[in-house]
């Protein structure tokens, strides 16, 4: 625990203090959260009427600052980083927390490109006149103060404040404690972008301090200052937030994916779509886990699709069947069907037919993304239609589960509930909306 | 407290155990409550594939067997009068308790214009195609199993059932104790209806205990066998659904609604939308509670409105300019600005200008639904797009805040939070949505 204020220098420090003014001192963590969510919802309601070329000019603003601030960030980021390796960090957590000038222009290049996307508020949702003559239109209105909690990745202080920005919501954004220099550098960067188009740096702001128990007065709703918790990290960080948040949550636990291999798959296209789904990247939510071969096609479809697993480097986990085909098939547990991998291992079950790969998909699935191989339509659609998951595909890799690919831009994350957003969130998905309403005197009868 | 099992003949006593077959025993109540969320859970999942016919049979069968059971429904009605009248109830109580052939015949009836909306379920909420071909469309699910918490209203039984059912939901449902024996009669009507045309009866379902445990365990979510509780009854209820529940709510704390006449207003039109806003009911959420007056036309507006509302029998209680209009209107302190009177008493507040009213309105109200009497287009889009709440309207009385109003057939509630449903509660506000992608084979690169 540290619960002094860490600032990345003077000019940062005034700035901080201004955060934190009412709050009553910067040892009492929730005082000084609660400080930041009022000065938050204040910010909201003023972003929330700003225009789109106010939101545009603020992003594109907040690019140029991130350049213009580049000596300090990346100064930052070397001392998140010797701090890092004295602590023994591995390569790869040292890798992902460093940035150079080239990480650092892709990271002004994705707040640009998150500008140039369309405006999401104030779209109308659906329009009627009523036969009194009163007209109805529901309207995208922003979501209001949204808290990112995130691991120590430095691009994702830039990505979460643009996107929830650009559907005109405040950002309070909680990072992981190793770049906690790094994402204080851009914040500041970015605050003064918005300053300078006249827009409050309370829109985004970092949490100021790397106490631990900041996450908590988060998760409790900052006295009503936070409308919705997005957790942007391991399993262990969103199942506390799901499990503690008293406000609503946009996140998935994990991504259990499955690929349905039918009877009347193509078996060279189902080869592609599951060394895709498996093989492309194994560490990320939409990487399949489990693969299903209909009985029917084991015969012709199985071996080939486990040899083909094994000889790129993926361990097998199968069930009876699926071990027969090779000696380096281990068996599979029923745990394993509950196991989301993030690694090149793969569980294989051999179903009988398309409503035993529903039921094992309903039972086992983390309600992410699934996907079937056929050249059967209707087996296709009833798929499509029963798998009860957030993103379902037909003939695709389940890599395809990311808002860049459905053409969002940008996501927030993907969420697996059912409520408000489900599937990638992108900034259509971090509005509310609310009636307007147009008469002409009308009253009620 | 009362933890036997109350039934109403033999009948749904067999049902009643059938729902509680794998709870441990009806003395343990989140057991029985938990083993209800589970064949909930199994209902939703083949509701969810039901088809438009079906659920439209359903509801039409269930509309039917209301009217078969109706001696047995007025019977249970009846002993839910007497013990009602034996505890001292209210004649107010007393008479919303009552059902009667009429009554009775409201309910089947309602039903019935619920089989006939539209199927909000597999609705295309957006389709596009990515440049790799692939086909993405998002659309419309059931939200899952929804949990009714409702107080002694029998009408609500067969109203919340049939739209959540509509949605493709399954409902568990919690009624008043006092109107149990109704509530659990129409209930059983219901579920008739639904095995009727081959649905499970487990697709409504009312708490079979009045414990009040039971409320407890519903808000804790059952097991994850809950995706969303609504509120149906006074501020206590509602006030202790949003302090303890782990799952999603809709609902509305209250409905301090405002009517602000702009120094543009037309009088005449002004006092037509503050009596009807005020007076037409005065007991309803979307009722007006406080009159804004803009000081540029109090000289002229102030005086007839108050006298009007004052003639109108409503008690008016002014800040010291509205007091000066007549010996009548006692002083408004602080608190009534906060308070939702549910009665024939009004709020009035001399304001200066439209920023005055709008900053009064997001001070004070519950973000429920506001309107502005104005001639004047722009500071009305300024009102509009400015007050943050689920309505906003522009020269019509807040009592329109009614799901029916707006043409969606029918509420099961109005919320005032920003998460997925805001305003009325209709039959699409009770679905989700899903991706669907139909592709040839594609492969992330």
């Amino acid at each position: 625990m540290d619960d002094t204020l860490i600032v990345s220098g003077a000019d940062p420090a005034d700035r901080l203090n201004a955060a934190a003014a009412d709050s009553v001192g910067a040892q009492d963590i929730p005082a000084l959260l609660n400080a930041l969510g009022r000065r938050a919802r204040k910010a909201a309601r003023r972003l929330a009427t700003a225009t789109a070329a106010e939101k545009e000019a603020g992003l594109m603003a907040m690019a140029r600052r991130i350049r213009l601030r580049a000596d300090a960030i990346l100064a930052a980021n070397r001392e998140d980083l010797a701090a890092a390796r004295a602590r023994g960090q591995t390569p790869a957590f040292l890798d992902r927390l460093t940035l150079d000038p080239a990480r650092l222009e892709e990271i002004a290049k994705a707040v640009e490109s998150i500008a140039a996307l369309p405006d999401p508020v104030g779209r109308v949702l659906a329009a009627f006149e009523r036969p009194n003559g009163l007209l109805i239109e529901r309207v995208a209105t922003p979501l209001g103060v949204v808290g990112v909690i995130f691991e120590s990745r430095p691009n994702v202080t830039a990505d979460a404040g643009a996107l929830c920005l650009k559907a005109g919501n405040a950002a309070i954004l909680r990072t992981g404690s190793e770049s906690f220099r790094t994402s204080m550098a851009i914040a500041e960067a970015m605050g003064e972008g918005l300053e300078e188009v006249g827009l409050p740096a309370d829109g985004i702001r970092l949490v100021p301090t790397r106490d631990r128990a900041a996450v908590g007065a988060m998760l409790a709703g900052l006295d009503g200052n936070i409308d919705v918790i997005v957790p942007r990290g391991g399993k262990s960080l969103v199942a506390r937030v799901q499990e503690e948040a008293r406000v609503p949550v946009f996140a998935h636990l994990e991504g259990i994916c499955h690929v349905f291999v039918h009877a009347k798959a193509d078996l060279a296209m189902a080869e592609r779509i599951v060394l895709n789904a498996k093989m492309r990247r194994t560490g990320i939510c939409g990487s399949a886990e489990t693969l299903l071969v209909d009985r029917a096609c084991a015969g012709t479809h199985l071996k080939p699709l486990v040899m083909m697993l094994l000889d790129a480097g993926c361990a097998v986990r199968g069930d009876a069947t699926a071990q027969t085909v090779d000696a380096r098939v281990s068996p599979a547990t029923e745990e394993d069907w509950r196991t989301e991998y993030l690694d090149a291992i793969i569980s294989v079950r051999v179903v009988d037919g398309l409503s035993a790969a529903i039921d094992h998909i309903e039972t086992y699935s983390s309600h992410h993304t699934e996907s079937i191989v056929t050249d059967d339509d209707e087996a296709a659609e009833r798929f499509l239609a029963e798998v009860d998951s957030a993103i379902v595909l037909h003939n695709a890799s389940t890599q395809f589960a990311d808002g860049g690919e459905f053409g969002f831009g940008a996501e927030i994350g993907i969420a697996t509930g059912r409520m408000h957003a489900r599937g990638p969130v992108g900034v259509e998905q971090l509005t509310s909306f609310k009636y307007r309403i147009r008469g002409s005197g009308q009253t009620r009868p």
